[in-house]
This record gives structure tokens, C-alpha cells and sequence, in this order.
């Protein structure tokens, strides 16, 4: 459907070019799988040569971790700052199902030939994709510790990831959004819990 | 490499045959992914011919779905008896470590295709192969509850199941056993406050 690289429409090039390819290797990641993905039915879907692929990546990995990023990168997450440490991250887990992560975890569900060949895990692409973050939720913690929301000697390295953690648990096993319900019950039955300051007894 | 149906060896008949089909149909998933393997190639795979096998599965994902209980289901799981909570947990998520959670984790990865063809899950999954087992640990609990150790009033669904879940997240996410220090955290920082009995201030 997209005009040839060279026909009578107009030739695509630099970024308009990379996305078009990138869009098809998407697709035809999805539609085939990786083992099964070729750079020939990727030129193809694309309208264009695998020579023009194989200029811009080397392996067939190079050009699916390409697309992966393509998909899923869309800016860095902003976040949140709704005055509330549980505003907060309601808003983060609602924005991270807009965000469509049920169709980021569906994803490793296509990667398994990715995987295994490159000897990486999902964490592992994750990092390569939007590096470690570690510190990701760090200005939200802040916030809430100076708000006295949370005690933030309680708030370890695997509790800061707590609740995002339990959600794309949640999102990897079903595939789909996750409800408003299963956010309520993490963060009030689970994290928030967890990490809210012990008051002194009276 | 096995013997012919009606080769010079001996016929395979009923759970044998059966055994080695489903050992074929699953080297063929992990090797080209649920999008590309064939009846055709687990045939082959098998020494055996497709009708063979179109006699006991008509369809791709029937086949697949057999293989995979073949692979994961080794009998229920049986529920550790330590003497405490702790100890219980504990066990139970290093026998997982040693019953290859991680290679159902990385399961999951060949997997997209069939999901996608069947709109399924891999919760949808899990419950088609071990059952939906909300009660799996209410054996465990009580006992637990009995020693004083754990108020199952505060033992809510979404608890009864969450060291468990971010133990799946973890092998999930690493493809890899899961190491004791992330059992001890998972255990001691996040499940263990939440549901041990609250002392009455002295």
C-alpha cells in the first residue's frame, strides 16, 4: 500500500522512511512472530527492498529491538503530580493502561525467538529500551515524604517498584487494561500500607 | 531419530506414542514459536506421519495446548509443611525455582500466537491447565492461622496470592530462577507485615 522506494509517488526518506519501515516490522513482528519474521517479508510488507533494510540493520534482532523501541517509546513518562501520593499513582497505573501496556506485555509474548537467541530476558529489553530507572519514582516519593505520606526509611529499593510491579504483573497475565478495582486493591490492601508512617500511640 | 510407526522397531502404541508426540510438539514450539510450527514439522520431528497426530488434535492450538500440560503439569503441586509460615513460603517458592517456573515464564514468550488466535490469556492459560485453584494455599494459611502466626482477617484474596504473584513476576521478567535474596524480600519487606498478627500496644 505504500508507494515503492523509487515509483511514481513520492520517495520516502530519512525519518518518514525509518518509521514506514519500523511500522512494518512491527506489524509483521505481531502477525508472525520472531523466529518466523524475515527481512524479505518485512521489505515486502514495506514496498521496499531488503537491501534498504539490511543499510539500516545488521540482524534480524537489530531491527526488531528497532521496532520494539519505536512502539513503545513514546517520550519519557511524565509524572504525575496530583497533590497525593495515592493520586499519584493511580494516575501513573490509568495512564500506564492508556499508555497500552497490556499491548507491551502481549509484546514479550512475540519475543520468545528474541529472547532466546540473544540470551536476554524481558527485563533485560526493558532496560535497553528505557534504561534502568531505578529512580524512576524518586521526585513522586519526595513529594509524598514531605507531604508525611509515606516514611521513606520504609521505602526500599523492591518497594518503590512495588506497585507497578503488581500491575504489569497483573497486565502480563491478562492482556488487558487493568481494572480500576485491581489498582484500589494494591495500592490500599498492598503498598500504601506498606510504606504510610506509623503514628505514635496516643 | 525415533523409530518409524511400523519401523523395524517397536510399534509405539497409546501413552507412549502419545509421550512422544507431545515431547515432539513441544521441542517444535520453543524452537520456531506458536506461529510457525506445523503439524507437518511435529510429524517429522516425531517420526510419525501428520495423520497420526490429526487423529488425537485437530487443531494447531489443541495440540499445543496438550504439549504444554504435558510439560508443566507433573501432578499437583504439592503444599509444603515446614512448621511455620515463613517456612512454608519459602519452600514453596524454591520447589517452583526447582518445577522451572522459568521456563513456564519463558513459555509464555512462544506463546503470542496462540493467545492471539485463541484471544486468550496466559491467566486463561493457567486456569485451562492447573485448574483456577483461588484455594490452592487455604491448606497453608489456616495452618499458618492456627499457630497464631497470620489473621485471616487480613488475609484477603488479592493477599492469598501475592507472594506467589511477585514471585511469577520476577521469573517472568528475568526468565531465570528466582534468587533466595528476592524470596527473603518478597517474604519479609512486603507479605509478612502485611498479615502478621497486629500485637496489642503493652
Amino acid at each position: 500500500m505504500d508507494p515503492k522506494e523509487g515509483g511514481k509517488g513520492h520517495r520516502r526518506r530519512g525519518a518518514e522512511l525509518e518509521r514506514a519501515l519500523l511500522d512494518a516490522a512491527w506489524v509483521e513482528l505481531t502477525e508472525t512472530g520472531y523466529t518466523a519474521l524475515t527481512f524479505e517479508g518485512v521489505a515486502q510488507r514495506a514496498g521496499t527492498s531488503r537491501t534498504v533494510l539490511y543499510r539500516r540493520w545488521e540482524t534480524k534482532a537489530d531491527l526488531v529491538l528497532a521496532a520494539v523501541a519505536h512502539m513503545i517509546k513514546k517520550g519519557p513518562a511524565q509524572l504525575p503530580d496530583t497533590g497525593s501520593l495515592r493520586g499519584d499513582l493511580v494516575a501513573l497505573m490509568r495512564n500506564s493502561n492508556e499508555r497500552s501496556i497490556s499491548s507491551n506485555a502481549l509484546l514479550f509474548s512475540y519475543l520468545g525467538g528474541y529472547f532466546r537467541e540473544t540470551g536476554t530476558s524481558p527485563k533485560d529489553l526493558r532496560v535497553a529500551l528505557i534504561g534502568d530507572r531505578t529512580d524512576a519514582f524518586d521526585d513522586l516519593y519526595a513529594r509524598a515524604a514531605a507531604r508525611g505520606e509515606v516514611d521513606l526509611a520504609l521505602l526500599t529499593p523492591r518497594l518503590r517498584t512495588l506497585p507497578i510491579d503488581l500491575f504489569r504483573h497483573e497486565a502480563m497475565m491478562t492482556l488487558e487494561p487493568v481494572p480500576d478495582a485491581v489498582i484500589d486493591e494494591i495500592l490500599d490492601q498492598i503498598f500504601l500500607p506498606l510504606v504510610t508512617p506509623k503514628r505514635p500511640a496516643t
